[in-house]
């Protein structure tokens, strides 16, 4: 009898295969294949077929594959630390960016000789080849196994939509409760986990790996929750891959801006004060001066209209707004004012709470409707920088990157609908043209739509308000990469995602259109015809927040800014200490015109006096001997040891104030040879 | 018998008079004086002397002889209302500046008709040439006497040294108690009341006043008591006083800066966001905006070093610089974060109180201990626009003056105590020069001086530092006006007062050192020799609060602002339409130079245009018109009316760009010939 045949889609071809074939069959001539994508979704590579279905190979290098192995490389790690600590409770264990982690509760913290251990054992059990075999079981079942597992059981009693996306890896997607079990080359299981899958063929897909570090987490992020230990580790395709990725990770700690900023004096976080609040030093704040009056003469420039307000206010306003309702976890507590009591107690003027602002928008409304609003005043475009206090949690406050207090260079723009396009457009060149004048050139949008689920607004605003961004962005020359239905609530979306010097992605400058505020504050102008009408509103942030901005800036440029961003703009070394007066004269002139100056006064050799200049990434180093003053000179070293000597003052001033003005890189004397030619043009 | 005689000092000289002679018959050859310091004390003129005792007259004049008549003035104000009120229980009635007020509890507040009512009233008595008489009473006697009136009662059983100044007026300075009677001719007792004293011989002395308003007052200003009415009036020693007083008055309430402020669209204070809690709209803002850039620009060229602090705070912070024990009332309430619970609500992680700052120093305080310090930094000078918010009650803020958020152009500035007396001297001259920029050119200085019960430091340490702030503000050259004991207990300070366009005086900057702050928070810095020293810290805002300075400029200039402050520095008025693009093009040009232009495009009438300019206050109307458009000219008129036609777009643009960058004030044709005469050279 011949063997029965089904019907089935692969990578859009319709093919006749046996029923009983799988993908082990499917896409046995190419070994990287380790799982298929089963009518959509990702499924062990043996997953029985059956008529009709859709099936894509999953190469072990594809995004998707990627995580598989990783995810895998969980079950190979906790399978290892039961061996160590066979107490150990399992929490959850899923892949993420650039590797994985799994929870555990056990007695004692690992230690770093625990991590050398597992990862020798995880080596082991990759070297056995053990398959993962996936098993369905009830929830009787489920819960008999798992009985010594208290966060197990949690689980298997938990609505999977009510899990975060880590926790979901954990149970099944279809209903279904699945074990997998390791299985040996004796086809003895040595091991199970509750989980989801899919997983690896095999642990031997699991090619490069490294445990990272450890760190104490909360059962399922919650601190009502135990805590529990995790253990973070990589795991790569490729042992390459393993080495350039560690190579990075080196660079970007070398590069840590909350490293840089203390070496470099930059700023603080005073235990005294608390987390998340940044205190800026003398040099740090330099830059943020530097970066703010960039900001300012170029909002002036583009037509904007600076506004200030304060950082608290009642809370009625953020009920007009709706964060009361949708934002109060990321707010502060409420301060309770002017409440007026009599001699006995009993209140007889009430009082109200108050807030600090998460957000500049509503008072920004408040300016706009202060009073009747014609259509020639629009666009009105309104710029503050709006400092606002979000309460992250302690635990996830990070350097500048995540914080508590942060100032936004925030504009909210009202404009007619018609006039959208035009300002669109506008917004994008004059963020471009900001990213590139601090040295970031490398970049891509992303378009945020309409959650279908959740929106405010005509189908029709919308239609019109994405077609318009889209064209926008598609007008800039720019690639453009769609986040289908990532938009709030209230509007669609552009952000700006920034590519650093060392590859690494950051979302800095975002455009976001809001259908929601002008109603919710009966937003207003009159129209040319004598109508109401509602305007539109854009609110964007460019840098996004100063803070964060700068801390992107820190690890861009690794603190070597160029000269109108940094700190200390120019160093003077004298040879001798005779040789002094003259250099000062010189840097006296500079600071006339609000150069940064230092001179190094200190005890110092000079050798040490270069050194130090070097250190501290200063970008113009000048020194003065006695060629020097005789010849009324000054010499130049950069921060490439390369030297110019002997340049006479005044032309040693134009330079400078030439590379400051024109917001010029210079590391060496050949960069500075193109300043210095165009200076003289 | 011959008379008995004393000897006591009048004005200095000794005398020998009769034993029963009083002021009334010692300066019976004045009729002008009408009350007597007697031991220093102000006292009735009929008072009895004493062998030995200081007599030195009181004119009418003299500030002494207005409040005590202004205080006589209340009896008779209180008089009167009891004609009209005879239920009205009596609070206070002191004199204060200006004038004078009395607090009544009355079933219903006064109307403007009762006011008129009672201002006739007590003209009939101040012609009545009511004498006062003083007379001492036991407790027992008063307490029978003021029967029917419990606010009276209630100051009868308080401590003196407890009541403020205004309510100690009631109660006797020397351990009696004394009631005040108005006699009138025929000897009869009119009317009485609890009073220290002293008084007017009479009624008649009370020359020229007014009734001025009335307001809620709680009793004693504690909002646990009972509410009052309180009626302001105003008293001189002369007609012409009276006339000068309500004419400055008036000039003073044309230039209200809340008037102007929202006449000119600068500010508002919106319901939705607080009392005290002031929204900058876009001119208000521009102005704020050249302020601000001004101070920053200055403070660079004077070498301080630009910080920024967050607006909030763990509590510690307060405890370590004391002002969560002396300044608790002034703060906002915390808020509690970072506490964490189990499920079962046990604290598991004790919180933290946050408050939002009160006051910068203590932030700068923890940067300048942030790393070790040497000698060489010294003097550092930090600088922070830094925002506080204050807790002052609703009822007291006042527009700009007195709110609950201020930003202060703030510095500490941390130096040796050798290096103390240049650091003022450039201090002060840093201070003046910058009032003088911006059009303040009348003032003087107040020095405030040990209070040798409240203090801490040396005795050495304070005169040292007194001296040199004496010696400082002497070189000046400016009128220094002694305040003995008026410094606060860590450390004297100089205050500038400076005197407005209409004659007001008003506070602005204070420079004061502090030997308190360096001690609490262990302040050091490594001298030449090695050795650890304390640096002296010195507090001083230039502005005071830049909120404030923007309302005394508002007031100062009446709106009427120099160019370079001016919200809108040129308006554009073109004959008609047909014009519009040659004055389009002059006024995009000034734009491309950052000048705040503009174009009057309304479809108002020209001559309307023209008068809405004007109420503007805009330093430059730019009108085109034919011939100007034929001459590549533009014509100017200017604040007083006056114009300058046909000047070519050239000379125009670096005259306006010149008046700008000079900071000079223009109103007329004739000012701006200076500009130009100077701009030409």
């Amino acid at each position: 009898m011949a063997a029965q045949t089904i019907s089935i889609d692969i990578n859009g071809e319709r093919k006749e295969v046996e029923a009983s074939q799988t993908g082990v069959e499917l896409f046995s001539d190419n070994k990287d294949i380790i799982a298929i994508r089963l009518n959509g979704s990702p499924r062990d590579l043996y997953t029985p077929l059956h008529e009709g279905d859709k099936v894509e190979p999953i190469d072990l290098d594809s995004p998707d594959g990627v995580a598989i192995m990783r995810h895998s490389a969980t079950h190979v790690m906790a399978q290892a630390v039961q061996e160590i600590r066979p107490d150990a409770k399992l929490g959850i264990g899923p892949a993420i960016d650039n590797g994985f982690y799994y929870d555990f509760d056990v007695k004692d913290p690992f230690t770093p000789a625990d991590l050398k251990e597992i990862e020798k054992r995880m080596k082991r059990i990759i070297k056995e080849s053990q398959s993962f075999r996936r098993r369905v079981v009830s929830e009787e079942e489920a819960r008999a196994e798992e009985a010594e597992q208290p966060y197990k059981l949690e689980l298997i009693g938990s609505k999977e939509r009510e899990l975060s996306a880590e926790a979901a890896t954990e149970v099944s997607n279809e209903g279904e409760l699945t074990m997998y079990d390791n299985v040996d080359r004796e086809g003895r299981t040595v091991w199970t986990d509750l989980c989801r899958g899919p997983h690896l063929p095999n642990t031997r897909f699991i090619k490069a790996f490294k445990l990272e570090r450890t760190a104490a987490a909360y059962w399922l992020g919650d601190q009502h929750n135990p805590m529990l230990q995790r253990i973070y580790g990589t795991a790569w395709p490729s042992k390459d891959e393993l080495k350039a990725y560690t190579a990075r990770m080196e660079e970007a700690a070398k590069r840590d801006h909350r490293k840089l900023g203390q070496e470099m004096d930059l700023f603080s976080f005073p235990e005294e004060i608390g987390p998340g609040l940044a205190v800026f030093h003398p040099k740090g704040a330099a830059i943020i001066n530097a970066m703010e009056d960039y900001s300012r003469e170029m909002h002036r420039k583009h037509g904007y209209s600076f506004v200030q307000t304060p950082h608290i206010t009642k809370g009625g306003l953020y009920e007009t707004s709706g964060h009361l309702q949708w934002y109060k976890d990321g707010m502060y507590p409420p301060m309770h004012l002017d409440e007026e009591k009599d001699a006995d107690g009993n209140i007889v003027k009430q009082g109200f709470d108050y807030y600090l602002k998460p957000m500049n928008c509503p008072m920004h409304n408040l300016i706009f409707r202060s009073r009747q609003r014609s259509y020639r005043e629009l666009p009105l475009r309104l710029f503050e920088f709006g400092t606002v206090y979000r309460y992250e949690k302690s635990g996830v406050v990070h350097g500048l990157t995540r914080v508590r207090g942060l100032t936004q260079d925030d504009s909210h723009i009202y404009c007619t609908r018609e006039q959208m396009k035009e300002e669109l457009t506008k917004l994008l060149s004059f963020v471009l043209g900001l990213l590139k004048d601090f040295g970031l050139n490398d970049f891509y949008l992303e378009l945020s739509t309409k959650d279908p689920d959740k929106f405010v607004g005509s189908d029709e605003i919308w239609e019109e308000a994405t077609s318009t961004l889209a064209e926008v962005a598609k007008d800039s020359g720019l690639e453009l990469v769609d986040d289908p239905a990532g938009a709030a609530f209230y509007g669609p979306k552009i952000s700006v995602q920034a590519r650093d010097a060392i590859g690494r992605t950051w979302q800095v400058s975002t455009i976001q259109l809001d259908f929601n505020l002008p109603e919710r504050f009966q937003l207003e102008y009159i129209a040319a015809d004598g109508s109401h009408q509602r305007p539109v509103m854009i609110h964007r942030a460019l840098f996004g927040s100063i803070e964060r901005f700068f801390a992107i800036l820190l690890e861009h440029y690794a603190g070597a800014f160029p000269a109108w961003l940094a700190p200390v703009q120019v160093t003077g070394i004298p040879v001798a200490d005779e040789f002094a007066p003259h250099l000062q004269a010189f840097l006296d002139g500079l600071a006339d015109n609000l150069v940064r100056c230092e001179m190094d006064s200190s005890d110092d050799r000079f050798g040490k006096k270069i050194r130090n200049a070097s250190k501290s990434k200063v970008p113009f180093t000048l020194i003065a001997g006695e060629d020097d003053v005789q010849k009324n000179a000054v010499s130049f070293r950069f921060r490439d040891g390369s030297q110019l000597n002997g340049i006479p003052v005044d032309q040693a001033k134009a330079w400078i104030l030439d590379a400051i003005k024109r917001r010029i890189q210079v590391n060496s004397a050949d960069d500075f040879a193109v300043v210095s030619d165009q200076a003289g043009e």
